[in-house]
């Protein structure tokens, strides 16, 4: 039922009504809010009142004055149009039509420091700004996503209750918390797709061992990643890998992954994961190789060019198909055990950094449904934190995680030198196996590292028996000096 | 000999004498240029004149405008304060004392893209602004440093063949040359810094494969990089770590090493050099798991909680020592390669990005003396640019590169399935192997990427057999429809 504007009634607005605004809007009216829908060009709201219209009760409007008049106060907004400029265009053009305790609310992959520039600047005219997480592509947008919504608690406990209602939902709860206040939801939102990268990177370093290393066919490796997902590594992404692998391209009859251009591309998100975590000081080094293995294919020149560098040939098979299988199968478990630590270790650096009281357990909780990355797994890592009278130091930490990558052990570095002897890809495998040993080293050689230092920039060092920074005179007798 | 200023004489001019600075004026005078000092803090000035004074022909000044009106003309200044902030303070004072045609250099540390920013402005107001790479610490500076100018081509007429007289030479060429305009030279820089990291990083790790998997003490390891030193690796890195690992600690009569705690400080530009690749599209994870593993190294407290965590013990000997010894030599060797093909390759990006003529072959030849990677290899790599037809479209495939990592492929790999299988983390080894994999694999499986994305986000692929962009209906009839 649409209705034309009288007085103002509806309880929520969307405004950008594109894919996923327009399937937001859907979503919001189909569970019974009176929904206010916008669009810079009529169109698209003509377009949608005419097709979806009876999904619920939409107010559509044709202009920003009539948008904002339609909403009961405190008005909430919802803004889904391009990361950037365009965000800032309909920011302004909305504001002044706005009232002390009117929210407003970014539903796209906003920089988390974007929104921090509009979240302080909009409290400064009372208004409240949530930069909000929305995982779950165009058909969680619709039939429940995965909300990470920042910005002020206040905010929260007016707007919380409608996006927890539209959220997806596992084991009856709503995939949908705050996160902490201004952009910790949209950091949030960026160290999730960054973790998605590390998690493909690893699904397609598992398919490429199988099949180059062991000869599985594309069918056969199918049947494996659905034997895996009912297993711990249960999950969207390995479910879709074996919808993918079964497909037959109709064309040539060949199979679907062998028409594909093995060039992979990204929007971004990815690679500011990667960005900040290096500002924050965090090794998150499953996610940079996930990166830049897309990169790496993408170089169409250098590779053309470099196929016949030397090196040895993919083996083609093994001896004990199954026990390869599973070894791949628990190198992927460990190496996605390690990406997760990682990706929540950015989480607990920014919060420290920015002042957000972020709970990993909740952050867990909401990404069990509707978002890309959705895992049975996740349950533990809300366990993990949920249960323990102190947080562990790391994911790795957990006695539930300590103890799985106990059990891979063998196999994961099993896995690690088949494909260094071989000759296959495996950078996501390798540098999870580096960084579980790294952290488990007694002693780093990074003592080396500070010593080079030392000697060509007096840089300083610190020693292991006494507080205190020092300095050997390199180019003099070499005996050292206190430098503080 | 110094001077009470009566007329304009000095034909350069440093200010801001820290030692940085003070060394760079004092390499100036020594090499027979006129050279005007000054500092914000006059003591800083006369203690420079008191100490200094008679290594050559110094102008000291006490403000600004003195400074300025002892420089003939074209006016050529040296700037060496902080980056940021203080950069431009000193830049603010002194422009409006500048006429047209007179040249500005930034000898610090600079970000690129503040360089490039300072040149703009200062362009408008006829000033050249050249940002200046300066590599080699404190003893270079006063020395002969690598230099890394940009600017203006215009500039670099009259200050280059000063700059070039100050550099360090190697077989009789000087270690500065015109790198690009603009930003370029601090680019370049940035760069060789980044390159710096992952040089340091496999060192490190290959000291700790010996040590902990083969049981050489730091004395007997200080013998293996001298001799490595005569060889392919011949650099200042390897002969500095024989220095660090000979040192011993005259307190507790225990190896230096082993009293320096192993935690690696950095300062910025080793993150800079990965977060702008990022930026590039250039996989340099090289660079990027040697500023990890620093910063993995500095988590103490994961690190005191993670001695536990269950992996194999490193064996500490090894069956034939002298053979695992040359394995590790050519691991640190081809890994080496692969993290200058990666750093060689930003520069090229960022040259494309920014519009910079960069000379690679130069930029290896300026590397060759001075700087802190200087080293014999980059011979190889001027070769390898200025003697082909065509630029290799990696540093890995000219030839020269594409023999030696020919000959180290199975050394190369077994030193990862050594570290691998013993627990001790090789991050650089790993990933300079498995980037090398990565680009000479026919198929990636970034297909399955691609696969992956059509599916959960409409991303949609191409395909081998033909143009255009294309997505599969996974949820509906699974078939193909083109998208462009």
């Amino acid at each position: 039922m649409t209705d034309t504007q009288t007085t103002a009634r509806a309880e929520i607005g969307v405004t950008g009504l594109a894919v996923m605004g327009s399937n937001l809007a859907r979503n919001f009216a189909s569970k019974g809010f009176v929904t206010a829908v916008h669009n810079r060009t009529q169109a698209r709201t003509d377009a949608l009142i005419a097709e979806h219209g009876g999904d619920g009760d939409f107010v559509p409007s044709t202009s920003a004055e009539e948008f904002v008049a339609s909403l009961v106060k405190p008005r909430r907004i919802v803004i889904m149009v391009k990361a950037g400029g365009p965000t800032d265009a309909v920011i302004d053009e909305l504001a002044p039509l706005l009232e002390d305790g009117d929210i407003l609310i970014d539903g796209g992959n906003a920089k988390f420091q974007d929104t921090r520039r509009r979240e302080a600047a909009l409290r400064e005219q009372g208004i409240h700004f949530v930069g909000c997480g929305i995982s779950g592509g165009e058909e969680g947008a619709l039939l429940g996503p995965s909300i990470m919504p920042g910005g002020s608690k206040e905010s929260y406990d007016s707007l919380g209750p409608m996006l927890e209602k539209i959220s997806a939902h596992v084991d009856g709860e709503p995939c949908c918390t705050h996160i902490g206040t201004d952009g910790a939801g949209h950091f949030v939102k960026m160290v999730h797709n960054g973790i998605e990268y590390a998690d493909m990177q690893l699904i397609a370093e598992a398919y490429d061992l199988l099949r180059r290393g062991a000869g599985l066919t594309p069918a056969e490796l199918a049947d494996v990643f659905a034997e895996w997902n009912r297993g711990d590594l249960d999950s969207f992404l390995i479910e879709i890998t074996a919808e993918v692998l079964k497909q037959v391209d109709a064309e040539t009859g060949q199979p679907f992954i062998d028409v594909v251009v093995d060039a992979a591309g990204m929007k971004g998100t990815g690679t500011w994961t990667v960005q900040n975590a290096l500002d924050l000081g965090v090794p998150v080094s499953g996610i940079a190789e996930a990166v830049f293995a897309r990169g790496l294919s993408s170089l169409a020149e250098q590779r053309a060019a470099s196929k016949d560098l030397p090196g040895p040939a993919a083996a083609g098979s093994v001896d004990d198909r199954d026990a390869f299988v599973e070894d791949v199968r628990l190198a992927l478990y460990a190496s996605k055990i390690v990406a997760y630590a990682q990706g929540l270790d950015e989480i607990i650096a920014g919060a420290e950094e920015f002042g957000w009281d972020i709970d990993l357990g909740a952050v867990a909780r909401i990404w069990r449904g509707g978002c890309i990355i959705r895992a049975k797994f996740l349950n533990r890592i809300t366990e993990a934190y949920d249960s323990a009278a102190q947080q562990p130091a790391s994911l790795l930490l957990a006695p539930y995680f300590t103890d799985a990558i106990a059990g891979t052990q063998d196999a994961w570095r099993r896995t690690v030198v088949f494909a260094a002897t071989n000759g296959i890809p495996a950078p996501g495998f390798s540098t999870a196996l580096a960084y579980y040993d790294g952290l488990r080293s007694e002693r780093l050689p990074a003592a080396l590292i500070q010593g080079q230092r030392d000697f060509f920039g007096a840089h300083t060092y610190r020693r292991v028996d006494r507080d205190g920074s020092f300095h050997t005179l390199w180019s003099g007798d070499r005996s050292e000096v206190a430098t503080d």
